[in-house]
Formats: C-alpha cells, sequence, structure tokens
C-alpha cells in the first residue's frame, strides 16, 4: 500500500527496527508508528497503559471477534447461532491465537522482560490483539476486515481441521467460558508422588473451584476434572 | 439518508408495516428491507436459524462490543484495560441492552410467540443486537458505528451513572452501612491451613454477625461474605 511513492521511515521506525520489520511483514506503511511500537510494548517493560500494548488488545480483542464472525457468517449460511460461536471461540481461542501471533513472527518483534519462556505464554497472542488494535485506529475497519482475511485467516485457519475436532472436555469448558466471557483455568499438581503417580486437577470457573479429579498423568486428570466441571456447568 | 430522491417502498416494507415502522425509527432506507423483517422475527414463530434472527445477533453482538470499546477508549484515554472492560461489560450487559431496545420500541415490533410478558425477557436486547448485525450487512461498518453512537449511546448510555455504580459486593455493603450511618467490618481469618487453603470472612454490621462465607482467598471469602449480606440486609 502507498508503495506509489517514496515512504520515508519515520523516526519511531528508525529508532526501533522491530517497527520496521512488523510494518514489512504485515505490508503497511503508516504514517502513526508509535501506534505498531506501543502494540510490541508489554506491560512487563511499560507499566503506565497509556504505553503499553493492553488498551490496544482490548480494542483488537472485539474487532477480531466481529470479523471472524462476519467471515463465519458468509462462510455457512445455513449454520445455526450456537455452531458459530463454538467455531469462533476454536479460531480465537488462546492457543490459536497464540499460534497465529508465532506464524507472523510477533514473538521476536515483542518488547518484554519475563523469565519464563515467551512460547509458554500469551505474549504473541496478545500482542496480535493489540496489532489488529492498532491498524484498525491508523487504518479503518476495512484495511483491518482485510488483514484478519488475508493475513491470518486464509493462510492459518483450516476449517476443515476445526470443524472435524471432535472436542474434548477440557475445549468444551474453555469454549463454555468463552461464551459466557467468563474466566476459567485449570489448577494441576502432582498428588502422589510415589508410583503409581497421580494428579489432581481442580478447575476454577469465574474464581470459584467448581470441580476436582485425579488421573495418572496431567493431562487426563485435567480431562476427567473438566468432565465433572461440564456436569455442573450444565445444570445452571 | 437518501432522502434526496423518491424512495418508494420495497414489497417486503409494504407486507410488513412494522419493518416501516422500524426503518422510520432508525432513520434507514433500505433496498434490503428482508434482513430488517429477519432481525425482528425471534425463534418462537421461526424455527430455521436462516429466517430468524438469532444468525444476525451473532453479528451484530460483537460488532455492538468493537464499538463500545472504541468510544471507551476515546472517551477514557488514561484508563487501563480492566477498567475499559468493566465499563464496557455494563454497557452491553443483558439488562442494558433491553432497555436500549426498549428506547427504541423493539418490544412492540418483534414477531414472536411467548406466553410470559416479552418486557421479562431478554428478546427487545437480542432483537437489538440483530438490528445491528442487519444494519452492518445492509451499510457497512461506518453506518452501524454511527448509529450505535448516536441513536443508543449518546441518548441513553449515562457513564456519570455507569461510573459511580460501585458494582462489587463488599464496596456495595459499605455503602449501605455508610447510608445507614451504621459500622461495618470484615473479620477475615485463615481457615484451613492445608492445601486447598481457605479463609473464612464473616461480616459485622452494627455489632452483629450478619453473615459468613468461605472462599480460596481472603478477598474471595469476603466478596462473598458481602454479597450473603447484601441478600438479609435488602430484607431489612
Amino acid at each position: 500500500m502507498f508503495s506509489f511513492f517514496n515512504w520515508r521511515k519515520s523516526p519511531v521506525e528508525k529508532e526501533n527496527p522491530n517497527v520496521s520489520k512488523l510494518l514489512n511483514t504485515i505490508g503497511l506503511k503508516t504514517a502513526k508508528a508509535e501506534l505498531y511500537l506501543q502494540a510490541l510494548r508489554h506491560k512487563s517493560v511499560y507499566e503506565s497503559s497509556y504505553e503499553n500494548n493492553e488498551r490496544l488488545e482490548f480494542l483488537g480483542d472485539s474487532i477480531l471477534d466481529s470479523v471472524v464472525a462476519e467471515v463465519l457468517y458468509e462462510k455457512f449460511p445455513q449454520a445455526k447461532e450456537g455452531f458459530l460461536t463454538q467455531i469462533r471461540s476454536r479460531i480465537v481461542s488462546r492457543s490459536s491465537l497464540n499460534k497465529l501471533g508465532f506464524a507472523l513472527g510477533l514473538d521476536q518483534l515483542i518488547d518484554a522482560q519475563m523469565s519464563r519462556d515467551v512460547k509458554e505464554t500469551s505474549l504473541a497472542g496478545n500482542a496480535l490483539e493489540a496489532l489488529i488494535g492498532a491498524i484498525y485506529i491508523d487504518k479503518g475497519f476495512t484495511v483491518v476486515n482485510t488483514f484478519i482475511r488475508k493475513k491470518l485467516i486464509e493462510p492459518h485457519i483450516h476449517f476443515d481441521t476445526i470443524l472435524s475436532h471432535e472436542s474434548d472436555p477440557k475445549s468444551r469448558v474453555i469454549e463454555y467460558a468463552q461464551k459466557k466471557k467468563v474466566r476459567v483455568s485449570f489448577k494441576t499438581s502432582l498428588h502422589q508422588k510415589e508410583e503409581p503417580q497421580s494428579f489432581k486437577s481442580t478447575v476454577v470457573y469465574d474464581g470459584d473451584e467448581i470441580a476436582f479429579a485425579f488421573g495418572p498423568s496431567k493431562k487426563k486428570a485435567e480431562q476427567k476434572a473438566a468432565a465433572e466441571a461440564i456436569g455442573i456447568l450444565r445444570k445452571d
């Protein structure tokens, strides 16, 4: 875009090569490079919400939801709302957003101070949402809509896989919580050290411990706890 | 819009006076009246998702979220993401959407078959979300953005009231006590040392222990006890 005239790099881009790389990756030229700089700033480095990417993430999150909603609305003209909601929650799940963030190489560009491996955190997915917010403010809805379709959904979202994915209890609990806009997490730890080892997993839904279960592995304990949780959540 | 030429009513509008009324209320002319007809159709009358308003509601829901996010992002340039999320959740809550739906008179226009009083259900709020979806498909993002700002937020959302409303139970108990000029305090202590740790909190209101609750943290135990206390104080 705008390549028809000789675009000069802004001071922000010159001083921040990561912003330059990001703009290259997404194929945009901008007069508001500071927005993209902000999108890459994690709160671990920039305390003030005015400087870190959390506000842009807030904005980008719902814009991504809107565009994915529209894509699904068009793609599945006969589908019911429940189906559309379920498919969307898979596309915008934390793990899916992280993968998309990695696919764009955001993990290499983020300005964060973290002891843990960045791959294990949600930094890349969060930065992706912030980037969507930045593009929206900079270029408007039509451009961000095209970005989400062409750079994220078309190359990286495989509908066949998503549709064929028989959802396991843990995914279903996460989907349910997303739909209700409630936080859910799994607290899982070693319960018995001696052989046979066992793990305990507790489902924390909206701050409450609603179910727990034991299993021979972390994964199995979580799936069993999730199955318990589904039974409880359904009664609501 | 489009009033500069003589717009003729479509057959859909002629056959469905409610669609005509709706378009009048929101001040739009359209060549796609069937979208607005669909926005008014509740699933109690139209089983097929292709005919009722649930798919449009799915679309409108996230578009409303996006526009409200943008409004808050602009209005509170220094606010943190947590604050923006909280304020938005109040604006787009079921009860708030219902009020907005009533304000537009949607309850009078919906095509539904319900035994209960329509006022007690979420029909008006859901139809409002569907209407937002219909406007988006018909006119695009800029028009629906303006609609949400000019017809919903500016006339009906009172930020002063929303901001002054402290919503967590503990704050409400304290406010209530202040209003009644009565002393209130929270006695909170570790209840169970072993994992999973739990805390007990007791609400002391005017010298009496009126409610108590347990929780996995001090804060959660207090909020739960406060919620109990509200139930008791309200009966007075």
